[in-house]
């Protein structure tokens, strides 16, 4: 018997309302806020895909060759095929703000969480330098997020400027800065012994590693911390630049209506390398130890390494995946009926084609209706519609027909009762 | 400057705002007639994608070894997928009504018309072995083509078993009816000369293949044209069968409102080899040139290939790619506004906190709205909405402001009227 391959999963219709429903959701809050949607191909140029990615991310790429011999690879992320659509379309009108909400692929060990078939979510504002576009993307995955039925978050907030500060602060060599980044990045996972010594490796010494983790360590209510890092960082310009976006995103976050949600936490520094300013994870309240549930931040030079005209750009990206997962375990989809909800049945072989009309008429104005295809019992109509939980059932019978009505039973009390065909659509 | 890989294409957001509208309306209807969605890998196993495959959709097929080596492809179309859930997921009800909308990737030669990457949207019954299946699924096509913007349809219809007999019928060896069915399938496209070739060469008659050019030839309205193939087939029960099953679909076709469009058109082979019973392609009325914008087929004996119980099955396939290139022709898309729908300007800096707070609350209410992010001047704001073709600005200034109102300007006739903030939702 043949299985969906390694690390990739079939969604069987109960799961896959769910899914669907929770695309529609998002795609809806995305819609709200006026983000248009932009397709791009499923696989890109290998060379393309390349430029922007750090060693670990190519060696995850799905790479192939085509039959002409060009090599191309999976998309792994949507930011990629953006940055190509907006240097190769100079015509677009400035902001550009689009979601894309999709499939990616990754070559990674799969696990309970991970997956080498994963959906993400994406919203992107370019042409924006200013943190209203950071604060409104994170007021976007907000109000997604509530759309699915999350209620507390955290949006936690760095900005690269200010851990590239940081590094010169303590006397670490500024071109291994990305090195260091990720090191940081798997604080929450690896512990604090393991990152001092990924540290060594790259060659700090104990006394700035341990110094560099005290300063990254800092996290708070925004405003306070700020200010207090401005202090640290007296005299480097980078550094307080990186204080003046996070003071921006937080003042605007009250007008967006996100500002309870925001802490500063330096520890976040986010593992891709093409980054320039404010960075952000969000998590669940109570779900912290899951992850985050969405993350982006700036990439303002990133565009141009496609070739196009430097253009700022930020963004932030729903994962699917977990996000499912937190409301399956919240029991947030129970109660959601997302299936058809009429059936109509036959009482007997006479009366089918008349069966087959009034589905169609139902089907027509809009209710989600099936009928008997199998030519069952009536007996075995009603339990086939009752396993498969069917609310209402349409019984056709002769009897009725002569009359032009139908019965109508409600499933959970067992009532009947008889109803004009003409007015059914009405009625249900 | 990248490019999406050859025979792919970027759907910018005009583009992209129909094709979501399209694939919306089609999976409305699939849902109102009871089906549910499947969700499969863009990938599977290339020994599974080999099973049903006929070596000119092989060679199509994007093939790549992940890092384990396993051989793997991208789906060339959703029925492969379909056949390996069923056979491997045995507590599924039956019938089993499943849809899919998705990519599709074949390595073909591109054209204004053929794509390497493509959309099909699918509905199948599993389980049902009644032509009422067959007839199902056509009226789901019929109803998504309508929900579209197409007004007039045919429905050609054939089936496998009577192609068969034909084939005996006129003395062609039997174990090469495929062959045969691929060059008979090819009429329209190459003409009589050519098919007669391709006959020859396969080792027919010139006597048997005009023989068979003329039965195949014959088309017309159902219960005429059937009769006739009955008269014809006298003696040959496989053929006989198939008859029956067209009487039968034109006979349920009433019930389910579709029976204007039904056509037997016993040219009509289809290329896949998998199909046992009735097969079926759909023409809008006027662009018959352009080719079926729907088709399929019942195929009873292929789950079992994939190594399930002997199970019956039909299906349709959509192909948006068509079917959205038609739409564009007709004009169907005109006056169809998906983009947002109303953008709040700032008349001054000192308003933009609320200009926000007014574009939260629209937002949240479901309104889809932009608002000014480059801190443009009111008139480049003006400028800005008029342009992106917004219907209705909000214009947030300080002196309504004082009276907790906002002026709202319609576009189209550049009036002005002034509204309380609290009542914008409703207004709007």
């Amino acid at each position: 018997m043949f299985q969906p391959p390694r690390g990739t999963r079939d969604f069987l219709p109960p799961e896959m309302l769910r899914r669907n429903w929770v695309h529609d959701r998002i795609r809806e809050v995305f819609e709200a806020y006026g983000y248009e949607p932009l397709g791009t191909p499923a696989f890109e140029s290998w060379d393309m895909l390349k430029i922007k990615s750090g060693e670990d991310v190519i060696d995850q790429i799905y790479y192939f060759r085509d039959k002409s011999d060009r090599e191309l690879g999976l998309r792994f992320e949507w930011t990629a095929s953006l940055c190509r659509v907006v240097s190769s379309h100079r015509e677009l009108r400035m902001p550009f703000k689009r979601y894309a909400i999709g499939p990616m692929w990754r070559y990674e060990r799969p696990s309970e969480k991970r997956f080498r078939e994963f959906w993400q979510a994406d919203v992107d504002i370019v042409g924006v330098a200013d943190p209203i576009a950071d604060t409104e993307v994170l007021a976007v995955a907000v109000d997604c997020l509530k759309a699915v039925g999350f209620r507390g978050f955290q949006i936690r907030l760095n900005d690269r400027r200010i851990l590239e500060a940081f590094v010169e602060l303590v006397g670490l060599p500024r071109e291994r800065s990305l090195d260091i980044f990720r090191a940081i990045d798997k604080l929450n996972k690896i512990g604090v012994e393991c990152v001092m010594e990924e540290l060594a490796r790259i060659g700090a010494s104990a006394e700035a590693s341990r110094r560099l983790l005290e300063l990254t360590a800092l996290s708070g209510a925004p405003k306070a911390k700020i200010e207090e890092i401005r202090r640290t960082l007296k005299g480097f310009p980078v550094g307080l630049s990186g204080c003046d976006a996070l003071s921006a995103i937080d003042e605007y976050a009250s007008a967006f209506g996100i500002k309870p949600y925001m802490v500063v936490d330096l520890s976040l520094a986010r593992g891709l390398d093409y980054y320039t300013g404010p960075v952000y994870e969000i998590y669940a309240e109570g779900f912290e130890d899951w992850g985050s549930i969405a993350g982006g931040g700036r990439y303002d030079e990133l565009i141009e390494l496609f070739g196009g005209e430097p253009t700022p750009a930020t963004g932030v990206s729903l994962g699917i995946e977990r996000i499912v997962s937190l409301l399956e375990r919240k029991g947030a989809f129970e109660g959601l009926d997302l299936g058809p909800q009429v059936y109509v049945a036959s009482a007997s072989e006479f009366v089918r084609a008349k069966a087959i009309e009034v589905a169609q008429m139902l089907r027509r104005s809009g209710i989600a209706t099936d009928l008997d295809l199998m030519s069952r019992s009536l007996t075995r109509q009603l339990d086939y519609a009752n396993r498969k939980g069917f609310k209402r059932v349409v019984i056709v019978g002769e009897r009725e027909l002569k009359e032009e009505c139908v019965t109508v039973r409600d499933m959970d009390t067992a009532e009947q009762w008889t109803v004009r065909i003409e007015e059914l659509p009405e009625h249900l």
